[in-house]
């Protein structure tokens, strides 16, 4: 008979830019720039487990949602690059909202460096919130993982950036140095719940230690209050 | 507080020609024509699950590795492509032999199709055993997930076949309509674990309901003996 429930060990934890989940781009790799850190648990901090792995330029990587499970299985979600009023199945998406709460992304593996806490991982592209858990790392194989040909329905096209960004100068002078190109990237991508539509409304995101607001109309987004937050810790 | 066990359901089993472990490709599209059936559990036969699949022609499959993770951590692997002598980092390769029985393949969707179980999924080049449990089903999205042109270390390129297959018209005419071909490169690409070299030793593999024997030697693979099993279900 088969096991109906399996258990999942957390093997280690990503640390990046983005502290809460609003604002993470929502694939990996859109924002090729965002760069994380792995930090491998105590038990898993082995220099031998990465052997070989320098050889490789990018990696995937198996990740915990911050969502919790529904109880009910939900057949469909209603996908953000569609508007979010179309729905689709949830075995055709992405999202989060599915019986087991595994992300699944590639990202590029810039090096593995020394730390206090062992051997850790410096990877681009990885469009998860900070501390996001980590089940598995595994090595991108191409010939059997890339398929540049692939039909892929309705996410055929990487999403475009939708915003034009209005930012002043003293705002733009706020920002933390080498961050503002990736956080008008961010930003352009339209970070907002798709199923929202104020102009008076005002959005928070925060991002490699700023907390910025911003409200949109009219296809402009307006930056309108950028702080530095003092906890940040550059990765 | 992070929980550092999480759990797993099983949404659905793939049926292959596989019915055990050994002789399966050792990753998934290496024959690419082995074609499975994906049969989901009960609480998942949703059609609305499955709206929109149709319009793409790779999908993921995260699936549970027969093998139960040992206990302890062991950090290094002898990945059979290299000899099975040399070893290497765990998470610089794809072995079951991992902190999470997580496995993760590519396939190609050929179709959507209705039985008695509800909708089915039609792949092929899944190279998993009979049975396999599968944990999730996600799109293959080629703007995040291809990377032709990445480099991967030891396993830059697929396996090549190794062994010239040497087979008498006589049990030729044995083999199942249509399986030939593919049983003929399963046996090429060396299905033997990797540490062995004894040119005395019978070694039996069993796929698409039949039970086939064969010896090896100077990388000159003969098939000894091909009986059909009654009780195949041509899938």
């Amino acid at each position: 008979m088969d096991e109906l429930r399996d258990e999942l060990k957390v093997i280690a934890h990503l640390y990046s830019d983005f502290p809460e989940k609003f604002g993470v781009p929502r694939q990996s790799g859109i924002v090729d720039d965002t760069v994380g850190t792995i930090v491998f648990e105590p038990e898993y901090r082995s220099p031998d487990a990465l052997k070989g792995l320098e050889g490789f330029s990018h990696i995937w990587l198996l990740w915990r949602f911050d969502i919790r499970p529904s109880e009910n299985f939900k057949a469909t979600v209603r996908p953000p690059r569609l508007g979010g009023n179309e729905t689709m199945g949830v075995f055709a998406t992405r999202s989060p909202f599915r019986p087991n709460a595994i992300g699944l992304s590639s990202v590029r593996l810039l090096g593995i460096e020394d730390s206090d806490e062992g051997k850790v991982l410096i990877v681009a592209g990885a469009d998860l919130r900070n501390f996001t858990a980590i089940y598995d790392i595994k090595p991108y194989i191409k010939y059997t993982d890339s398929h540049p040909d692939a039909e892929c329905g309705f996410a055929d096209e990487p999403p475009e950036e939708t915003l034009s960004v209005n930012i002043s100068d003293e705002l733009s002078d706020i920002i933390r140095p080498g961050k503002k190109d990736t956080l008008l990237r961010i930003l352009s991508l339209d970070p907002r719940p798709r199923y929202i539509e104020d102009p008076l409304r005002e959005y928070g995101l925060s991002f490699a230690g700023m907390n910025v607001k911003f409200t949109v109309e009219d296809n402009v987004l307006t930056v309108t209050e950028i702080t530095l937050r003092d906890d940040y810790e550059e990765l």
